[in-house]
């Protein structure tokens, strides 16, 4: 089915819903989902809707500016109109860590993630034949200090290439410069393999561990210039016991980054996530 | 803060919610929280706003005229208009396991229940002291098997005499006649010590551990004639383990079944809970 | 790190903890892992210990015949001795959906199941271009109703050819015969699509829909000859909402049905799973 | 039933399960639970171990001295024997917040607790009925900047007065001074309302609303001479939405505490928790 989904926010007032479903209604829309929500503190107002365009009596591509005039303008809304067609375009970013990507790669296949991969790309040849295996381009492009910046334009050129709509981070353990994350602001998406803002930075299996936590955890969010401080789409946790050694905490963590991660990918495809600061609006 | 709450559902058709956010538009009503649901299968609507009564420019008891003259009738809608004020009227039943009671009472202490709790029944005078501690009359109704239908007589009365508008079976061990059904249809709220449909009946606990489940749960339902067939509107679980015992099991599950209770309550207190049939829409 | 694990079971009594501890120290062994059970309905003992094999004074073919004569006959036991290599043999059957199966693969691939798959076995060919990239052979063995029996005579010829120990069913969307089941008591491991024993049998999401339960699970168990009726390993849950449609359940349902069955695989090869009757006894 | 539960830790070696096992079989002790856990790192060995009193042909007030003879000292174990009666002594420190206090009353009330509660400690009185409807002795200790040296001193003597084997501080509001822990190392039992080592301090729902998590947690911990840095017996979190405000984000927490708190009060209880250095090992 044919949607298209409109995605606002704008100071709150009264009569938005009313004049938002009234414009939908005027020109025949069957509301599909509709979603909103106000923050209080910072007198914002948020709403997602969903309709079928088949039946809709405005064109495509007059949708966006007829909105604007008739809606948009008078209660001073950023929006942003989306299609489910054609599929947005993600890469894959990983290093040698498998559990993401083939979680992201085995869903893609079973048809759950409406989104096309035209690329993985890796510092490592490692994952090569099973990416291929499901029909789909590998990248190996190694990085070094001295390379990473040449390394960077040419991973920068593939997107563009591709037409990349948004990037994710399946356990790539390389940084990514503020240079890249201006090209994707709110479009990168990283799993950090913590529960956080508890454990930020490397090695937070080890330092679960030597804190003597009860419960692990992994947090899906948009990458921003500050390390794993970007807003948070997703988390999950897991139990673990005082006998798990780190090598355990890494493998029952790995089961709770993989639901995490390809979670959040699913609210980005579906436009149900809005970024607000550092923090995350999600309509499901 | 005063809120009014409406509650509809009707066949499904394109503009409902453009006429319903118009209607409280058009009388100046701050929507605070708007959210509807599309039954594909049975071709049904259903809604549930609220919005803030004091700003609202039609008076409390013309609301529901107007808006059946200028929206319900047009969409053949079934709506029900609630009001935060007065609160609901609430009883409690109970027979002698406490750890359902407690915590109702608990969350009505600290203000978590937006409810009155005129009394409590039970077939036992085992919890009186505690319950009028929290300030509640203790109602004492043995029932025998002779004085079944006299004792269900009484609590009718009591529950007449109180105005209740909905009843709690907080683990009471006694059949609920149909009779008595009638009377709060979809408003008796039950706590079944299974995770329905698995161990409908008596003593699920010991059926749970027979079969050999790694989780048991609990189911808050609202009563129907046929027995744990009713409405679910709330469904919880925990784990157990091999070497837990049926005495273990009733623990474990009496922390799943005081919590799933509690919820259950909470959500239909809110008026979030609509039944259709033997399913619930719940607007949480 | 090579290891020795001793399963035992016996009528209970004192002692048997010091006898089996001291056996495996006059030895030298240094113990690993130890779990005991009891069951006091059946008046059984339960008991496992995992020690290292090099420092041990016995030699491996040694080893069960001295046990026996120190220690099982003394209190008669039923004993099991295994070790962590050559790994177990396990054949994985499937039909088209792959959900299940990409993840056996990956975990396998990540080196999280001390297992050698020397095959996949499916009635249809859709999933032999990602098994084969995995490295593991792929046998399409077609099922109609008239070459059943001879399909699963092919199926048993693969096993017996593998040496497989167990077989592990990922959504294998075919009966099993008794004459097959005989041939893997307790080693057949089925994942069926709900929280057994709740919809027990063939769609049992539509069951779920139907019924409107708030929580969906899946159940990991060895095969018996009664339908959805054996041992079960391990059981997992998800919570679902009103909305949520069919197609949507099967979705959140194959996260938890995977989970779910590689749990119980994982617990299978490293022998911490003890069936007795239609239960479980799990040394995790 | 009279059970003895012995404790111990040692640096590890072989023979030790042997040897423990020995000795309670040579005097006929009947097993109940036989924990045992290896800390690598640490190269520490760690054991609990219960057994029936009534048959064992050792007395009382023999034992600590034989196993020390004939076990311990040639381990070098540090162990501990505790007995199930008389039962452990337990004074809870509350403020006005009462959904922990609550819930502990009421598990105790209905026999989940195997322990006294001689009396409930608070610098407010709003408590004070229910407290005392519990058949509770209640305290009260009022709390100023001038008088907290002079109050605190009150509570030790009652304390002392009261025999008081271990505190619980059921979100009790003040600080506790080192003096006063000294007093019970490892034996008060705080609960913190995050998710540690996240949002340590003050206004964690604050901070966690700030942040824009997606799942909220509560730590029970030993109370050291570090704020919230003590070690960690339990932990427990819920899921919460964007819409939560800070105020439903309290309430969602208040029953994440409330299980965790009474979760780890039950294991220090049956004497299932051994604190070293900053972490604990839990034999559940």
């Amino acid at each position: 089915m044919k949607k298209a989904i409109l995605i606002i926010q704008c100071p709150d007032q009264k009569g938005i819903v009313a004049e938002v479903s009234r414009f939908l209604y005027s020109y025949e829309g069957n509301i599909l989902e509709v979603d909103q929500h106000v923050d209080e503190e910072m007198g914002m107002f948020f709403m997602r809707a969903a309709w079928e365009l088949d039946s809709f009596s405005l064109k495509k591509d007059e949708i966006a500016s007829r909105f604007k005039e008739e809606v948009g303008e008078r209660f001073e809304m950023e929006f942003k109109l989306h299609f489910n067609f054609p599929k947005p375009r993600m890469a894959i970013f990983v290093s040698k860590l498998s559990h993401c990507l083939f979680d992201i790669l085995g869903r893609h296949h079973a048809g759950q993630l409406d989104v096309d991969i035209p690329l993985v790309v890796s510092n490592h040849e490692d994952l090569r034949q099973i990416v291929e295996a499901f029909g789909i381009t590998f990248h190996y492009i190694p990085i070094t200090r001295d390379t990473r910046s040449s390394a960077e334009a040419n991973q920068l050129a593939l997107m563009k290439a591709n037409k990349i709509d948004f990037v994710v981070l399946a356990r790539y353990m390389q940084i990514i410069s503020e240079e890249f994350i201006t090209h994707f602001p709110n479009r990168i998406i990283n799993i950090h393999h913590s529960f956080l803002p508890a454990f930020v930075g490397a090695r937070p299996y080890h330092a679960a561990y030597e804190r003597g936590v009860k419960i692990i955890g992994a947090t899906a969010h948009y990458v921003t210039e500050e390390l794993d401080a970007g807003p948070i789409i997703e988390q999950e946790v897991a139990r673990v016991r005082h006998h798990n050694t780190v090598t355990e905490l890494v493998q029952i963590g790995q089961d709770v980054e993989k639901v995490t991660l390809s979670k959040a990918i699913k609210y980005h495809i579906d436009r149900k996530v809005m970024a607000i600061k550092n923090k995350t609006v999600i309509f499901y």
